[in-house]
């Protein structure tokens, strides 16, 4: 099914918006086997409209935006006139729109009445975050879906007309994936040269982040699914270590909670930045008490009695330093997990010997501290970020193994 | 200028890829006063160029993406050999190629050679991040400009792009603005009713992100600007933070060093943001030292000795708490100013009289403590930002007054 997808908004194509709503459809009906050949962002004038429609030859065409109440909000009467379909006020609509203003305590304007225009015979798509409902109407061979512009509004019946296709075009296509962590996109796909060509009837695709990567694996057959995820998971288990609704501070807030474990956190380089990802997950406050940001030397003396030795010797960036700083937090928490992070994030404090983006960590787990050296890429941002995502799987790693 | 935005690429049709470069080059050109009319979206096929350039009719057509060395890569022959423009291969910009792999320590492959296809009349834009330069070039009235797709190759072109357009355009136009914090948009847009009349010969345009807002301006005339901006600033002094290349915690951390004064921070609904938001800024650990996150009612008692008193009687969340935190940081820290911030993030754990998104804070400036409270709206990530945002703010008031 040939697709294409219109963004309307000034907004757009002044810079004010990210057009993250063509990332979010695309990728919906991509895991459902839909394609989309092209996309285009329109000023919300009706010759626009005209122009593009007159143009484009896919089959499934989907707009967002422009289905507010203001007089630059055109795309519902628009579109509906274009395809020459038979058009009225829908009353449930209108009530439901009356209702949403009563709920939210302000009454409706006339102006948006226009909202419940719809073509006789169409899929009202609800919307119970805003005023604007969205449609799917079709017109010969062709399929129509309009969706509102706020993301928040457009995601839920982006969903509903996913289902919609799912069943109009008797799509039997299943979608599932891994996420994992401590191996690089090039590393894995390496690795999966051969994997690929052993399941030709599924579709697997990387999708890489900072420090990250999923894997969706797509296909019209369960089992086919089902073999090629097993086989995945065997290969690569150490580094999966969820589905794809999970986050990795979710997975170690979780092991931890089942585990009936408590862990504590001392960082220098990452500067609080790990203890805001553990605590950015609801309920962490059951698997975490404290943690402290030592980012001077006299911090690490005084928080965690860190050696003048140590200090002096081998410096705050060492092995000798993270070592002391999980061992000492230990102690002074009796935490069943403590980590330590010390490191030169940069842009400026790099040396030869020890250059920016140099990080040790340090494990306690249960009173037994290891130590690990690592060194990192890209700028300060970067650096911090990809310190906290490999102290996260440190902790994982040790929990699953535990 | 008639403009038009093609971005060439099957992920951003998968949507693996946010096309985060038509927000960027759609941004840089309305400020200097080009507007973008349309933009597209489309796969690395010859046919599909075609398709897309015998419906255009746009002045300036800027395409990102497709520059790269694989047989993916098309954008340069195809639009080259489209507006029939001569051609061959520039030996300055081959050499360049060939110096950026002995650089990166690689061997050049032939497939290189086509990035160095260039109109024999056209504008090299070079690239020092990557292999794939850029190109200015025309055919009759229209404007071709090529750009490469990774975001960071492509801007310092794009910016070498504007300052060409600038000129050939002999664009007067002049852009500055403020970042401000403090205030929402919907009230700031209230109040600047009358300010925009008073100001015709100046585009002012608000930019709104989570907690914080940015006005940019721009005219065709300095001394325009100039007035517009001195009143915009005598008016809203108190929200505006800095200009556009600053952000809040830059100003705060610039404010601190300047006045040679320390900061520590005792979190707790925030859980470790506030201190990575603060050393985030590279040179920060001039005027950050040592933070805590007391997450539990044990942690607040031994590390701060807030007096159980308190946590019975009014809880952790209270300005009692908030209170006892930062004026116990002070003693225990000797900093110059102690923030503390304790509040329900949520989603769980609200009350009628203590709801989600209730957050305190208390700030004590060489000895003198004061606490304040808030309601903020959103989700847990939400009202942790907003609550940092809340708490630099406070910071930086309190220094400016001071």
């Amino acid at each position: 099914m040939k697709t294409t997808i219109i963004t309307v908004g000034k907004e757009v194509l002044t810079g004010k918006t990210i057009n993250t709503n063509l990332t979010t459809i695309s990728r919906m009906l991509n895991q459902i086997g839909i394609d989309t050949n092209r996309s285009f962002v329109i000023d919300d004038q009706k010759e626009e409209y005209h122009k593009i429609l007159d143009f484009i030859d896919e089959d499934l065409i989907i707009f967002t935006g422009g289905l507010g109440p203001t007089i630059d909000d055109i795309s519902r009467e628009t579109v509906i006139d274009y395809f020459e379909v038979e058009a009225s006020t829908n009353e449930e609509v209108l009530e439901r729109i009356k209702l949403y203003f009563d709920q939210i305590g302000l009454k409706m304007h006339d102006t948006n009445n226009k909202q419940a225009y719809f073509p006789t015979k169409s899929i009202v798509l609800n919307n119970n975050l805003g005023t604007a409902p969205g449609v799917i109407f079709t017109k010969g061979d062709k399929t129509i879906i309009l969706l509102p512009g706020p993301p928040h509004e457009m995601l839920p019946m982006l969903k509903e007309s996913i289902e919609y296709l799912r069943k109009k075009l008797n799509i039997k296509l299943y979608s599932k994936g891994f996420k994992l962590v401590g191996t690089g996109e090039s590393a894995m796909e390496k690795s999966l040269v051969g994997f690929y060509e052993l399941h030709p009837n599924v579709n697997i695709a990387p999708y890489a982040s900072i420090g990250e990567i999923k894997y969706v694996f797509t296909s019209n057959t369960v089992t086919d699914l089902e073999n090629a995820m097993t086989e995945f998971k065997m290969k690569y288990s150490e580094y999966i270590y969820g589905d794809l609704n999970d986050t990795l501070e979710s997975a170690v807030v979780e092991l931890l909670t089942k585990k009936n474990m408590i862990i504590s956190v001392v960082e220098s380089c990452t500067g609080g930045l790990l203890a805001s990802i553990i605590t950015s997950v609801n309920g962490s406050s059951k698997v975490f008490h404290e943690s402290i940001v030592t980012y001077s030397n006299e911090a690490k003396v005084k928080y965690l009695g860190i050696s003048l030795d140590t200090l002096s010797m081998f410096g705050a960036v060492s092995s000798q330093c993270a070592y002391e700083m999980a061992d000492n937090l230990y102690k002074k928490t009796i935490s069943d997990v403590c980590i330590s992070v010390t490191g030169i994030a940069g842009p400026s404090g790099g040396t030869i010997e020890k250059p920016v983006g140099l990080v040790f960590f340090g494990i306690n787990l249960k009173g037994y501290t290891k130590t690990y050296k690592k060194m990192f890429n890209g700028n300060r941002e970067m650096i911090r970020k990809r310190a906290s995502i490999y102290a996260l799987n440190l902790v994982r790693k040790k929990l699953i193994m535990k």
